[in-house]
């Protein structure tokens, strides 16, 4: 797949998801829905900006855009190297296994290949929730005209973890390195914990400013 | 805005989100999850269609693709009824109020607008409480190597379910028709009631299933 994503529209996406190709998918949508995060983040950045209510966090802001634009152009790289990762594993599961030798080379290449695609989606859930922990200074100095749009940032930078979690997890359970499997089953409970209560206390912080 | 947002790429989509321009946002973000949700739920029916293994199942799962398509249609329509609903707050805004009738016809026409800007993602919420609940059959009949597709779905749905509220709940109060503002909020509290816990149920169902 030499064709970048992102360069598609948003309808040629939605096609191409729905359609029984193998990518894109799940690991793909939390990749772009952590990238919709960011891009919430950096738009309530982008309405306090400039406005005299809100001289006195002018730098806080200015801080949480470059965090927040940072987090989306990774975001972004992310979903095209999940499909790549994808389609690795794809490639090593279509070698050939007629000899003991083609066998070997095979199952080392599919392991090769699951690790990588247990890499990604773990680069995508730790960067959401970087995402994620920016919604909360949005949602408290941001431009209060545009709250809600800091609370779709948490709503989705949250269910965008959870869904790369997911990816995570699949690939781990193919795994024979069990000290990898075990290292990155501890790194994503690491990074689950609290985060769905930190949701909910954004929506909460949000809904009293509506 | 006569160009439908729909025909953007992701990453033009992702720049005119993060910019200052008052659309698209939270409401087109909403949407967006929710469309994704549904192409995820075809996904894993296009994956299950016409395999013998699943031969038990394929009037369900035909069922299932026909419904989640047409959210998908839905929910990919609304992304840009939200826009323009938005602009017709805005425009209404911008009406002169220097005599005492335009005072009058300026807020009538924002009261107006701001009904219109209230129901669309009303219907955004609705559609994502029908794909929602077409995740727990995707789940339990869909192909299983697919099934983390499945929890991707329930958990975009879910959030954007939760996003189209917040935009629903911002117009609703500034709206000065009590009777509408009561109708609307006691419907979308029965749209949300439980649907936290089937997200959660659906997830629990992946994650024993992966």
């Amino acid at each position: 797949m030499s064709e970048n994503l992102t360069e598609q529209t948003l309808v040629e996406f939605l096609d191409a998801l729905s359609s029984s190709a193998p990518a894109p998918g799940g690991g793909s949508v939390s990749a772009l829905a952590g990238a919709l995060g960011a891009a919430l983040v950096s738009m309530v950045c982008n309405l306090t900006l400039g406005k005299k209510k809100y001289a006195d966090v002018q730098q806080d802001i200015t801080d949480l855009v470059e965090r927040s634009e940072a987090l989306r152009g990774e975001l972004t790289g992310l979903l095209q190297a999940d499909v790549e990762a994808y389609m690795g594993v794809s490639i090593a599961y279509r070698m050939p296994k007629d000899t003991d030798e083609q066998k070997s080379a095979r199952s080392a290449a599919i392991q090769e290949a699951l690790k990588k695609a247990t890499v990604v989606p773990m680069q995508i859930a730790e960067a959401c929730c970087r995402v994620l922990d920016l919604c909360t200074p949005a949602a408290e100095k941001g431009n209060v005209y545009a709250v809600s749009d800091a609370g779709v940032a948490a709503l989705m930078a949250e269910a965008a973890l959870r869904s790369a979690a997911l990816n995570v997890i699949i690939n781990i359970n193919a795994i024979k390195d069990q000290d990898f499997a075990d290292q990155m089953r501890a790194k994503l409970n690491g990074l689950l914990e609290n985060k769905s209560e930190l949701k909910d206390q954004i929506y909460d912080l949000v809904i009293e400013k509506l």
